[in-house]
């Protein structure tokens, strides 16, 4: 009889279920629910208006999801609710929320409603920069070495830095919350009563490192004095690593969800992470890129190594057992998305209505005929600045080598180049800090719908690309965690590795480099290091000084208008 | 009774004439007529096929000029002949022509008409770059003095160059020819009957000095034996500065033009230097931009300076008495048109159109709402390679800030503030050769209808900007010229000072720098000059290894197809 798991993946706007065999891998249903509330930068449900750089979400909406797509995709599969033997989640990160002990979210509390930190601080909330900048700065006075894990730098978007601001601005939300926990923790909560904490979130969001735990307390009293027990008054020292099972599902989530009591529930993974097992990776060595609006390298080794200028290392943080590492590009199809928008000729848009031609696919077109170097243009990819290598926001994009001949998909097609040459560097990084890059692999959008991007990603790395399997890779890989939170004693697995070997999926197309544009772009990716140390490295910090004029500008404006 | 000059204006596509009063400028009836044969780039008249880089013309269109456009201005203003007491003319350069003693183009012999060579030869001929880069090879290897008067540079557009290509590639043309002559030269010469030579044409295109005369014939000997005695067989040692007499109207001409024989025909000069007087410039130190598709820089001083990279120093060159400086940037108008036709996104033709407005108007708004240093942008105006003080035709554009907020007004701002800059340096460069430039003056398309753009210059400059008063201002400086070779005993001037001070124009309009403006460019100027130094004086030759890069795809691909 066969046997299935649920994978469940939280993203920005929408959660999404998936029904996988999981002998297979294949998918048998799919639903999605838009968040009712979507995300909150505006205003709060009750119309109260948000600051500049808020981003928030509802909870009951992370719960919404599992009521609606769950018994959904058991309708459309026909599978029986007996059949499913584990459940699997991961989740936008940190996308962190304040909890009474019972795990009820504050913003839920009559008396919290009006108030926008008793709800859920979204990832891309930024208004948390000032807290970040000040961890920063103290870490770095410190000389805390678990800094130099997360490539010298805290994000804004972590949890500290969000939980410190609402200390400082809601100080009775502070008080209130018995818990401060990572959505993909919550919603695990939620199913199994059981309040866990996962590795991946505790690691690349809070800080947390396997051997040596959190920051020390007395790092968090020079904080803040109030800080000093935030971990034990708030968080919670025990992490379990991705693959545990975090408990089974309540009976009341069971009838809510339509699945049987004590269904195992995996703990969370974020959800770029998860992408990994669902690309069928197991072992060291093999970086995966996913590929959207920016890119995401997830990576594992088999040893702990403080690679300058990533996101961070995480032992057990993508898979058990090994060490995790991201890192990524914070502008990619954004960058091109950008470039529709803001550079692409009327003519050409006309020519390809005159064609009948969807205008991607006729610039695409265009570009194709290209051959590598035939533009004369080089670009360094730094439209939303640098997130891994250099890690500095203040940098800014460089176009290089325009004619009076060069065409609107000689553009395009540099920025595509451009981003590939930013991935070559951010592998070359790795290798040269001991850990080696072996294998590559693309997921996301980019990956499954763009093949010229592709072949170029492969001819300037000069490396094969191996395309993920599975369109829906988030949910794929949490409902292989599914099945091994359920274990091989119940049909499911006892070990990642297997589960992703078995599950996981590549496409049959590999996109192989082509030795003659390989040696071409071998001779323009050293023009690109050049001048990204050039840029990048403080010889000339023209880009930063731009940056200032702006904002001595920007703020002069603003003192006028007052 | 008034009495009046006719200046005619030889451009690429057309002749122009102008009557204008001698004692104001008033400017009473202009002219235009088409050449018949326009320009020939890709066959002769008689249908032979051209070889690319070729561009001829046919010298009968000049010819036709007088005999439509001069009767033309008379008539229209009802002037009586006997009231014009001089003619002058422009003409574009190096356009050149071989004859026979008598003056006869060679192209009018039935046994040449089929014979490329035997025609003029127009200024943007560029099949002559293999002779241009042995004559400044061999300049450069013995030493040659006179290579920095040009910025140390011959152009495949000069005379010796086009006149080597004839002989090397039609012996039987080169010995035919009595003379090689400029084609201002020659219709001055179908005017008068005498062979006459202008120092503007004979200094900035054949290499001549007032002091020093002509390379001397072991040069020319040394580059081909047969070209040995090329300015004595060919050319001519005696050469007129600007303002002189070229002699009296024909009777035939007079009948063909509607004058009185015996007019005085001034000698010709470039049709960019021409521009200077009729500005109403009349002394040393005041640079005159003139703006089209590129920009043509003139300035006169008291000494003769070898400012290093400018295009050429000619004593007499723009008027006699002064030396005249020639810079230029090769990529002004061409460049925002570049943009215009290959970045506009579609989204702002719609806007426009549907706000019944004209898409330059359009961009020019949007535009004039951004501040200096608002975009965060700096760009290299090198899209057609830098003319003046890097004279370097292998360096390439630079556009550097972008960010995902960059908006296609952003972009267009900067390189219209790039050109300001690279004006900015010529006139550095002047200033630190002791040649200095202390008032700016602009001519051409872009300064009459581009406001935003001059007030640009200004602020970038840092000095108010005088615009040139005249639209025909070619046109206007000949007929000055002719006024001066008419003398004041026929009611015209003996001295072209006070011609230009009479006659030549400027608008009411100044555009003032304005101070907190000058301050922000001031700081933005000195990162382009520090890039401009970094890409343009061989710190990161990445320009050249690109071309060369693509260079060697082209010749790849060439051989591929043979």
């Amino acid at each position: 009889m066969p046997k299935y798991a649920i994978g469940i993946d939280y993203g920005t706007l929408s959660g999404r279920a998936l029904l996988a065999d999981v002998a297979t891998g294949e998918e048998l249903a799919a639903a999605v629910l838009d968040y009712p509330h979507g995300v909150m930068d505006e205003s709060l449900p009750n119309g109260k208006r948000l600051k500049p750089d808020w981003a928030l979400q509802h909870p009951a909406d992370y719960v919404a999801v599992l009521k609606e797509t769950v018994p959904a995709v058991l309708r459309q599969s026909g599978v029986d609710p007996a059949d499913v033997i584990g459940i699997g989640i991961d989740f936008t990160a940190c996308t962190i929320l304040p909890a009474l002990s019972d795990g009820t979210p504050l913003c839920l509390l009559p008396e919290y409603t009006d108030e926008p930190h008793a709800y859920v601080k979204l990832w891309k909330h930024h208004a948390a920069q000032p807290y970040a900048t000040k961890v920063n700065d103290l870490a770095d006075k410190r000389g805390e070495k678990w800094l130099a894990n997360y490539g010298g730098k805290v994000s804004s978007e972590w949890a500290i830095p969000k939980v410190w601001q609402t200390l400082d601005e809601a100080p009775e939300i502070y008080a209130k919350a018995d818990r401060f926990i990572e959505a993909a923790d919550w919603i695990v909560w939620q199913m199994t009563g059981i309040e866990t904490r996962n590795a991946c979130c505790a690691g690349y969001k809070a800080m947390w490192n396997k051997n040596t735990g959190f920051p020390p307390d007395d790092f968090f009293k020079e904080l803040d004095p109030r800080l000093e027990h935030v971990i034990d008054e708030k968080f919670g020292r025990e992490i379990l690593p991705l693959g545990a099972k975090a408990g089974g599902l309540t009976a009341e989530m069971a009838a809510l969800m339509g699945l049987m009591p004590g269904t195992a529930v995996a703990v969370g993974v974020i959800d770029a992470h998860i992408f990994v097992p669902a690309a069928g990776i197991s072992r060291e060595g093999e970086m995966l890129a996913i590929m959207g609006t920016s890119t995401c390298h997830m990576m594992m080794g088999r040893e702990e190594r403080q690679v300058k200028g990533i996101c961070g290392v995480v032992a057990d943080g993508i898979m058990p057992g090994l060490y995790g590492y991201e890192a990524g590009q914070g502008c990619v199809g954004d960058h091109f998305q950008w470039f529709i928008d803001n550079c692409l000729p009327a003519g050409y848009y006309e020519d390809a209505k005159a064609q009948g031609m969807n205008i991607h696919k006729y610039l695409r077109q265009k570009c194709e005929q290209k051959k590598p170097g035939e533009s004369g243009l080089v670009a360094l990819d730094w439209w939303n600045g640098n997130r891994s290598v250099l890690v500095d926001a203040d940098l800014t994009g460089v176009l290089l080598g325009m004619t009076l001949a060069t065409k609107p998909e000689d553009i395009y097609r540099a920025l595509i180049e451009a981003t590939a040459y930013g991935t070559r560097m951010i592998i070359d990084t790795f290798n040269e800090y001991g850990v080696p890059v072996n294998a590559f692999y693309a997921a996301g959008g980019i990956s499954q719908k763009d093949p010229m991007t592709m072949q170029i990603y492969a001819d300037v790395l000069n490396m094969p690309v191996k395309i993920a399997g599975s369109e829906q890779g988030g949910a794929l890989g949490s409902a292989i965690f599914g099945a091994v939170a359920a274990g091989a004693s119940k049909g499911g697995y006892d070990d990642v590795f297997e589960a992703a070997r078995r599950m996981g999926k590549v496409k049959d197309t590999v996109y192989c480099p082509a030795a003659e544009n390989a040696e071409i772009y071998d001779k323009l990716y050293a023009e690109y290091k050049v001048l990204h140390d050039y840029f990048g490295r403080g010889q000339n910090d023209v880009m930063k000084r731009l940056k200032k004029i702006r904002t001595c500008l920007a703020s002069h404006r603003e003192q006028n208008f007052e």
